[in-house]
């Protein structure tokens, strides 16, 4: 039964450096009614992710940007409350963009149903979903794992690191894990199966990379940006790959960004950096999805959640990636 | 009939910043002889190329380094003096690495036979060799054009670039050159059929890529690191490719290298950049140069070369890469 209101995040303005709470407001709408074809769906889990920083801002080369005034984008998980379209019922459980509200109407054609004999609804956002596909795809299809390579990942607690780390070592790799807490480092290490973990924010990030990798770096996943990637592009292997997934550190500098990825290494080494967009890669979606189901069912891929209750509590929580700590997959639930 | 003598070039000093004629020394060596296997070769054609930068230097990276005391590497065509290997004759031509001396012994496996009949002589270091070569693989290869790809190439006037430019033209693409002078932009565009050519040191290199490149760059060959490499990233189109071939701004630096490559553009163009190095690419080498010759047969590759007379000269020619002008291939002539 659905309610007659939809509160709904919107954004009110473009971040200037950090976002702030201020730049987002919460108001109450009407409630939807979906057209032919279109579902009306009430959201469940929404899903947080630090490109999410991107869509807001404006930048147009990586995707459209938010307007503002609408609804912030974001993946989430939602159940069918009215569908006018034939491949859903009310009941089913669906993925789409559907944005940071109570209620969405969403095209039938941007919706996914969700399989949950795969596992527990909340990964269809996370090992089973975007970013799990963004660490599988972004390893396999860029990274091109060879069994014995080292691979180093920055921000590798995260919901796309822990995966990658996990993935590469599934592949035969050596896995080094890049964090920012001891706590975290331990939980990669211990837990998770890597075989080093560095702390950017108290190691010497230069000399641990040495002592992780002894014979260089032949996979680096990239997801911060600034002084890690400066730290990685010296020690970098003959032949190595290098994916740029994300670059958190700098989503949010006003000038120009100032990354320094050391085309000299990349000449001596003969390496080669991809660039990677994980919506690029749609037609590779359900291939990944199953593999990384089947290691999920057995056993071999663990997952972690930073679990926030209530879509009011959605702003403060993506604020967590850029001046507070995120530990695991982190996701709004907003409705039972 | 040879000499009693053999004029060398030796490395004396590893350059600091900027290479010195104080860093080399000439010195007369006995004539030396062929073993089994060997030949004696004379030198008629010396190449130099800026990648000897790299290995006259303590980089280990790229190439092992010239010891000190040794004879300056560097290709060259020779004539066959002596042969104890049956595949060589007394008067054959040949390329080999046998470096800045008069004379040298060869090991007939390190040499390669000059077929004549593909062009003159000295093209055997230029369009049909090491240069052409890499032009062609890198471009082909990594940076592997489609018909209507814009193609930016610096170093546009070089023995590499100029024939980036024209195989780019040949592969249905348009090419943007960036050199130093007016002169040689109007050989790029008058006399070559480059598209657009900008001078880096006295246009807006930003403003002119804007202009030259209405809809972005989509394959970038790097010859030179520094400022143009910074005015590029920022303008590569969606799926560009860069294809890192050498960064001769950057070869005398002392500190750490301070290219800026904007990885946040390669992530959200989903740019591949691959560094490149020609010595990787032998099994390719005589597709390339078939090809090569093909065109060159044809009239749709042209070349020029920037010739200097006598062994004795080459230490000042080759410092013209770092502190003057070279236009077209350099090559010194060290015998008739």
């Amino acid at each position: 039964m659905a309610a007659s209101i939809n509160r709904q995040v919107v954004l009110t303005a473009r971040p200037d450096g950090n976002p702030r709470e201020s730049d987002f407001e919460m108001r109450e709408g009407a409630m939807p009614a979906p057209g032919a074809g279109q579902l009306l769906v009430r959201t469940i889990w929404l899903s947080l992710d630090p490109y999410m920083r991107l869509r807001i801002g404006d930048n147009e080369q990586y995707f459209p940007a938010v307007p503002l005034g609408d609804v912030v984008i974001g993946g989430a998980i939602s159940q069918v409350v009215a569908s006018r379209h034939s491949d859903f019922a009310e009941g089913d459980y669906i993925e789409a963009y559907s944005g940071w509200q109570d209620y969405a109407v969403v095209d039938g054609g941007a919706a996914r149903k969700v399989d949950a004999t795969l596992g527990p609804l909340s990964t269809a956002l996370g090992v089973l979903g975007m970013p799990g596909l963004t660490a599988y795809l972004g390893l396999i299809d860029v990274g091109k794992p060879e069994p014995g390579d080292t691979v180093v990942v920055s921000a590798a607690s995260g919901a796309v690191g822990a995966i990658v780390g996990q993935v590469a070592k599934i592949a035969g790799c050596r896995a080094v894990g890049i964090a920012g807490s001891e706590r975290k480092n331990a939980y990669l290490t211990d837990e998770l199966g890597f075989d080093a973990a560095i702390n950017y924010k108290t190691d010497d990030i230069a000399a641990a990379l040495d002592r992780a990798c002894p014979n260089g770096i032949n996979i680096y996943f990239e997801n911060v940006g600034g002084a890690v990637s400066e730290a990685v592009y010296p020690r970098l292997a003959p032949r190595a790959r290098v994916v740029v997934c994300g670059g958190v550190s700098q989503y949010n500098l006003k000038g120009p960004q100032t990354t320094v990825s050391n085309l000299q290494n990349i000449l001596f080494t003969e390496a080669k950096v991809g660039g990677f967009n994980i919506f690029s890669y749609e037609a590779r979606y359900e291939d990944g999805r199953q593999r990384l189901a089947r290691w999920l069912a057995e056993g071999r891929l663990k997952y972690k959640e930073d679990v926030v209750h209530g879509l009011e509590n959605a702003t403060a929580a993506f604020l967590r990636f850029f001046d507070g700590e995120v530990f695991g997959k982190l996701m709004v639930k907003v409705a039972q």
